[in-house]
Order: structure tokens, then C-alpha cells, then sequence
């Protein structure tokens, strides 16, 4: 059997997963082969192809197998293996489901003056985006997805044979999958004051021919999401089929349906809330100072190539335990050691989280700008529906029915601040739901794949 | 009415406390004087006390009055006003409690080699400690307390007139208190590895005349205790009435009933656990990553007037929230804001938690070493009662009986870490309670006033 993309791209091809793994051969004991295809593994690295399940494995603390076809994207996925997350997860709802296989992203790009809810301004923006699946003709199935602090536009598909990394919410978007691309025109754009494309502190200011830095204006969500309106008008859509986001992207969808109430069909939040605790302030405000007080920061005006990198893997080492669970962290990692003890003290990585850890910094740093990321910090930290009068008086105006999801095991956003929200909109009258998921992932949660996320998402953008 | 300490030194003052916090004058409605006794607040700056109270108020979110007479140490507590964390602590156990009033420091000198566990070893070492109370002449009334990661050998009464702050376990060590300095001799030292006056990273190392940095051994909580019984050898005691500790003191506690069960009468741990999950570990590993990576920690050489000051304020600042909980934070600063929001963005303080987190990290930094914090939480780190065999096997050779106490918003250190030790000790047959007391102050509850907690120790160490 094939899937669309690949047809008259098949060719014979091996089968295998290499060391540490162990062979996996399709029609061999314990693996169901169907829908996959045949497809070029012999292409891909053996360690590469190691390293892909190992690391899944390493998180699901259970095999798994996730393979993409470097020919059209395909991602396979072994039926009987699928990670399970919860003992009541055994039941996976998507079994054809498709890829959207290699995706481009394009840059719209808005030339009027642009003002910030703070006064400041732009005298224009760029917002990088990525669509899938097809516009029709009614303009009424365009589902506008928002991302997370350290998200971008790039939620699926791969952008290249060179490129495989998958979006980042790739198995919830695609064909056949919860967010359906054969259904829906899906857009995802990096948000206004990111680094991923769109204008942020690091992008170069026409009036100077610098970049921005600190220049650029106090940020908001709703600053976010008055650009991404600007991009919905550019593609004709006058209203959205739904918006959708976890997180920050929890946040703008809120405000997409406060500020544009008769632009939004349906609303989908996930793992956030109506404003930051002081605790999620606090860890914020700790990474914002690693970052400053790293002497390469020089009050915002470093050279891009050579930025507080050290502050910025501090903080994101520290944001990143936040994104985690006490629970989830100890079924992972555990006190597992990576080397010996030695009697010298050095302070090099010895417990596995260590390392873990280590990388998630390090690899951070490679992607994103220190200064976008105190910008979105404080856009986060700012955020409050409670303000200027109350949480019911901001959501007074909603119209659209939503869809808001908390997790049991989230500890940045706990499922209490996703709630209230939703008893807020009963208490107005509103169509709201409230579901909680129970999953070990911590705040990461809507972001690992779940049988009952899906069914959620997938039931209610289609009822 | 005075107090025993102050007899003699008694002269008529003024009461009162100044601006934000409104007049304060014994025997006004409100307020109830007994157990006081007129002592010179006239001598203290107004400022100063109004800053008191208002830290306290702070704190417990209810008016409580707290002065330290200048005279003795006395602490003069509003017995209407006690804060009060939970509905079901209204009843202080304590009424006429006092005061250790003036203490002062001693050095113990070893001066024969000292080895780790690790292998490594010192020619000598030096503890600092206090005592407070008396030693009888059978030496059975001495009670060894072991304090937290940040905490010194200064847990009780005042040094001077010029430094009136008092020691951080003051509420709990004193005549009439919980641990009642009129029955008990008390010994409190700075831990080896410590930077408060007992030898570790930055002490002089005699072989070279220049400090040990990183050539000082690495280091364990065994090691800890290990140098605490050459301190009780030299005060001629043979067996302790009790250890107490919470946190790392905690550990220390466990430790010594596991090294030295004949040594010890009985024992409190607080606020521990068995060994640090993966989430205390990554927390750890993130503050030693802010300390190496700032460029001033040199390797670990730094000169100790230029030492990685920017590195251990994050450090400090982000293990200090996870000293509290998200309710007690919640309750403390909310989302209250210090100055109005600018259109510029400047990363300055905005909200008053980061106000009060930003103040712990420069502070922290004026009384703690880099390398000590590196060691010790390494330390931290290590300890690992399920090692080598399991815990049952580790604690199989405790005597005495002991009492551990969990607190319900501890996330560092959650209850059920505290709670398995207790299992495991009364699967072994041991005489062993655990208590778990609900406060809203996070891991740092067992440093904070409270009648259960008082009562708990009283009541254990007096049965």
C-alpha cells in the first residue's frame, strides 16, 4: 500500500533499524506493516535511524518506531508500538494517516506603519508563515494555528531532504490526522517579535539600517495577534474556520476570539490560562536575568553572532525543567549516571538529567535570540485577562465556541488557571468546554502525541 | 514583666512603629504587652523597625510585630498578631518565651589529616560552631542541629549590638522554646564544604597558601557528619539527646543515625527526603550551570573579591522559588506591580516578586562562595539513602527513635520523600513517626514560625 505523496516514487528498499535497537524487518513478529509502503530506508544513516528511535524510545520509555521517508516525508509509524502516555491511551484514533509531506514557508510582508498596544511602533513587519492544505473557494476552512514561546511556523511537514526535522506538531497536522489538511487550510505563522523570520528585536530597522534590539516596542499578545490579523486579511479569509495553540499559542488564541470575536468560527486552548502566577513571573524573570547579566548580552546590543549564549542555555535549562513534571522527569531520567564517579570534583555532567539538560541549552542557543526571547517573556508575564476590569468583562464579548484544555501533570500553567477561564464563559453564558487530560508530560503535554488529545481535537473542530 | 537576660538593663522607651506600618504603642487597643517589658526601641531606627514588620507582614499576609531589643536580644512578639498560616494553627504553644540573647562563635582545629569518603583528604580542618545553653555534667543534654545548603553555624541570638540579625532558627532555640536552651546544651556548626567560617573551597589550603577551589575534595554529606563527630569528640560528648535538621540538615540528621547510631538519642529530619529526584537534580545542575558559565568563575581560580557574583544570583534566584510553592508566592506578591508600565521596553523591575527574587540573588551573594555552592549542592545531589543496596539495608542499623516531617506544599522536596524513609524504617522494626504538616510556605516551611511545627519538636524531644 502507498500513501499519496509517494506514488510512482516507490522503489525496494531495506528495512532496519540498527544498533541499540535491534532489527525491525516489516511483516516480522510484532510489527504491523500496513499502510506504510516501501520506501528508501537505505538511504537514511543507520546511526541516524538509531538515533531517531532511541530517542523517542527514551522519552515514551517504550519502543517506538518513527521513520520518515526521505522521498515524500512519509512518516512511519509502528501500530503496536505507539508510546503509550497513559494505561487509558491504548487506543490510538488515527491509523492512515498521511504527511504533508515537504512544506515551504513564505514571508508576508505589510508596509503600512504598525502600532503596539505600548505606543511604540514599526514602520512595517514581516511575518514568515507556512500554510497546508488547500483554501477553498468559500475562504471558510482556514484554521489559524499559534505556537508556544520557543515554537515557529513550522508545525509540519519537513522542509527538505537536507532538513527532516518534522514541524513541531507535525502528527497533529496532516492528512487523515486531528487538524486534517484535506479538510482545512492550515496556517501557522512565527509571531510578531520572534526570531524564526518574522520582525523581533533582531530584525534590522529600515530607518537605521540596525537592528532594532531594545528599540523594538513593548510587545503583547495582542500586539501578536493583531499582526497574524493582518496576515488573514492578506489571504482574503474574513473569518477563521477555528484557531488553535498551546501555551503562548493558548494565549493568542484567547485573544484572537476577545479582539476578533466575528472572526473566529471555533477556539481551541491548550495548557494555558487567563494570566501568569507570580511563580511563573518569578522563573521568567530569573531567565531574563541570566540573560543581562551575561556580560555578552551589553544591554541588548551584542553582535549576533556572538550573543549571551551562556545566559540564554541558563535560562532555558531552567524553563525547560518548567516545561517538564517531578513524575515525568523521574520516569525518564531517574539518578541514572553517565560516568563514573572519580574522586576530583569537576562539575562535567554525571547524572543523565544533566546531560539532557546541557543539550536542551545548547541547542536552544543555536536557534533562537536571546533578546526575542525577553521580549516574549514579558509579553508572557503581561498577559492577564483578569485586567483592566475582570475575567468575565474581557470575555464578555466572545461569541465563538471553545474548547480549552488543562493537564493534569502542568505546573507552569496548572489545569486550575485553564479552568477558570472556562467557568468564566459558563458563568457568561458562553459555548465553552473544559477537558483535562491526564498525562505525566508536565506543560509539554499538548505537545507528545496522545491518543486523547487527538480525539479532542479532531471531534471538536469537526461536530 | 522582663525577661531574665534584660534584668537590670531595663530603662523606659518609646514603642512604636513608623511609616507604612502605623503607630504601635503597648497596652492600645489591639495589642496585648505582656511578657515584653520596656526596652529601648527608641535605639533603633525607625526605619529599620518599620521595615520588620512590614518583611513579616509581608510575609504572612497578616500584621505581626517582631523587635529585637537592643539591650539582650529579647524578640518582643504581638501574641494577638502571631501570623498565621493555616485557620488550625491559632494556638501558639509559646508564651513566655526568651531569648539566647548575645552568642558568640568558636572554631574546633583538627589538625590531624581528614579523609573523604571520595578518597581525597585534608591535613586538618576547622568547624565553626555556637553553643547555646549549658552542658551538664553527665554530657547527655547536648542537641546537635545541622542546617540547610545556605545556612550557617548561626542559628540562634544575636552576635552584637551592630548585627542584630538574628540566627536563622532563633524562633526555635532558646529558653522556654521548643529546643529550650534552659534544659538542652545546643551545638550548631557550619557544615565542612561551608563558606561561614568551617574549611572548605575557599579556605586556605597550608600545603600551597592558596585556596582549594577545585583541588578540595569531593565532597558528601557523610563527610559532613564525619567531621561533626570530631566536634562532639572534642566537646568530651559521647552521645547526643538528639540531632535536628531540615533540608540538607535533614540529611545530615538521617546520616549520623546511619553512621553513628550509638551516638545519637534521638532524631528530627525536616523537609527531606532519601535522595534528590531528577527534577532537584536538574534544578542543581541549571544554578551550577549559571555559576561556571560566567566568565568570572575562572575555572573555579576566581579572586574572591571578583567571583562569579552574576552567576550565583541566578543560581540563587531560581533555587529560592523552588524554596517556596506557588500558592505561598500566589498569596505573597500576586501579580502586584512596583512601577507603571513605560512604552520602552527596559527589563527592569516590573513586578514585585522579581523585586523580592532579584534582592535574594544579590544579597545571597555577599554572604556565599561560588565553589562552596558548587560542592554542596553536588553534595545534595549525591546523597542517596537506596544506595548501595536499598534503602532498608541502608537503614538497617538505626537505633533511635525519630521522627521526620514532611510539609504538604514542599515541591523540592515532596512529603512522600520524607514518608518513605519512615516506611522503610518501620517495615525494619524501628521506632520511627512521620508527620506531615499543611503550610503554604513550600520547602522553606520548616524555617518558618508555626505552632504545629513547635509543638511536633517539643513534644519529641521532651517524651
Amino acid at each position: 500500500m502507498s500513501h499519496p505523496q509517494c506514488v510512482g516514487r516507490e522503489a525496494p528498499g531495506i528495512w532496519g533499524l540498527a544498533s541499540g535497537v535491534g532489527q525491525w524487518v516489516p511483516g516480522s513478529a510484532g510489527y504491523q506493516s500496513s499502510g506504510l509502503g516501501r520506501h528508501f530506508l537505505a538511504a537514511l544513516p543507520t546511526a541516524a535511524i538509531g538515533t531517531i528511535a532511541l530517542s523517542v524510545m527514551a522519552f515514551s520509555g517504550r519502543p517506538f518506531f518513527n521513520w520518515i521517508c526521505p522521498r515524500c516525508a512519509y512518516t512511519a509509524i509502528s501500530r503496536k508500538f505507539t508510546p503509550a502516555m497513559n494505561d487509558s491511551e491504548q487506543a490510538p484514533l488515527i491509523h492512515e494517516e498521511g504527511e504533508v509531506g515537504f512544506v515551504e514557508y513564505q514571508d508576508f510582508v505589510y508596509k503600512e506603519p504598525f502600532k503596539f498596544v505600548s505606543g511604540g511602533s514599526l514602520p512595517g513587519l514581516t511575518l514568515r508563515y507556512e500554510t497546508y492544505g488547500h483554501l477553498n473557494t468559500a475562504k471558510d476552512n482556514a484554521i489559524l494555528i499559534c505556537h508556544a514561546l520557543s515554537g515557529d511556523h513550522h508545525c509540519a511537514g519537513v522542509h527538505g531532504i537536507e532538513e527532516r526535522k518534522q514541524g513541531w506538531w507535525n502528527f497533529m497536522v496532516g492528512p487523515g490526522k486531528p487538524i486534517d489538511t484535506t479538510r482545512y487550510f492550515v496556517i501557522c505563522t512565527n509571531v510578531l517579535g520572534g526570531c524564526q523570520g518574522s520582525t523581533g528585536p533582531g530584525s534590522i530597522n529600515p530607518e537605521t539600517g540596525k537592528p532594532y534590539n531594545l528599540d523594538f516596542p513593548k510587545l503583547t499578545v495582542k500586539d501578536m495577534v493583531k499582526a497574524q490579523s493582518l496576515l488573514i486579511d492578506s489571504l482574503g479569509i474574513d473569518r477563521l474556520h477555528a484557531v488553535i495553540g498551546g501555551s503562548m499559542g493558548g494565549m493568542q488564541t484567547m485573544q484572537w476570539v476577545i479582539d476578533f470575536p466575528e472572526r473566529v468560527g471555533r477556539y481551541i486552548a491548550l495548557a494555558c490560562g487567563a494570566r501568569h502566577t507570580a511563580q511563573a513571573i518569578a522563573f521568567n524573570d530569573t531567565g531574563r536575568q541570566a540573560i543581562i547579566s551575561d556580560p555578552a548580552w551589553q544591554q541588548g546590543h551584542y553582535d549576533p553572532e556572538h550573543g549571551p549564549d551562556q545566559g540564554l542555555a541558563v535560562a532555558r535549562m531552567m524553563a525547560h525543567i518548567t516545561y517538564l513534571s517531578d513524575v515525568g522527569m523521574q520516569s525518564k531520567f531517574g539518578r541514572k549516571r553517565r560516568v563514573a564517579d572519580e574522586s576530583k570534583e569537576h562539575f562535567e555532567v554525571e547524572f543523565e538529567v544533566e546531560s539532557y539538560l546541557r543539550y536542551q541549552g545548547a541547542s536552544f542557543v543555536t536557534r533562537f535570540d536571546a533578546n526575542a526571547y525577553l521580549y516574549l517573556t514579558k509579553a508572557l508575564d503581561r498577559f492577564d485577562l483578569h485586567s483592566p476590569k475582570s475575567l468575565d468583562a474581557t470575555l464578555s464579548g466572545v461569541t465563538a465556541p471553545g474548547l480549552v484544555v488543562g493537564f493534569t501533570s502542568d505546573w507552569l500553567y496548572p489545569p486550575q488557571g485553564n479552568r477558570e477561564i472556562v467557568e468564566a464563559l459558563l458563568r457568561l453564558g458562553k459555548h465553552a468546554t473544559y477537558a483535562e487530560l491526564a498525562m505525566d508530560f508536565g506543560h509539554d503535554s499538548f505537545l507528545v502525541r496522545s491518543p486523547q488529545l487527538y480525539e479532542l481535537i479532531h471531534r471538536f473542530l469537526t461536530r
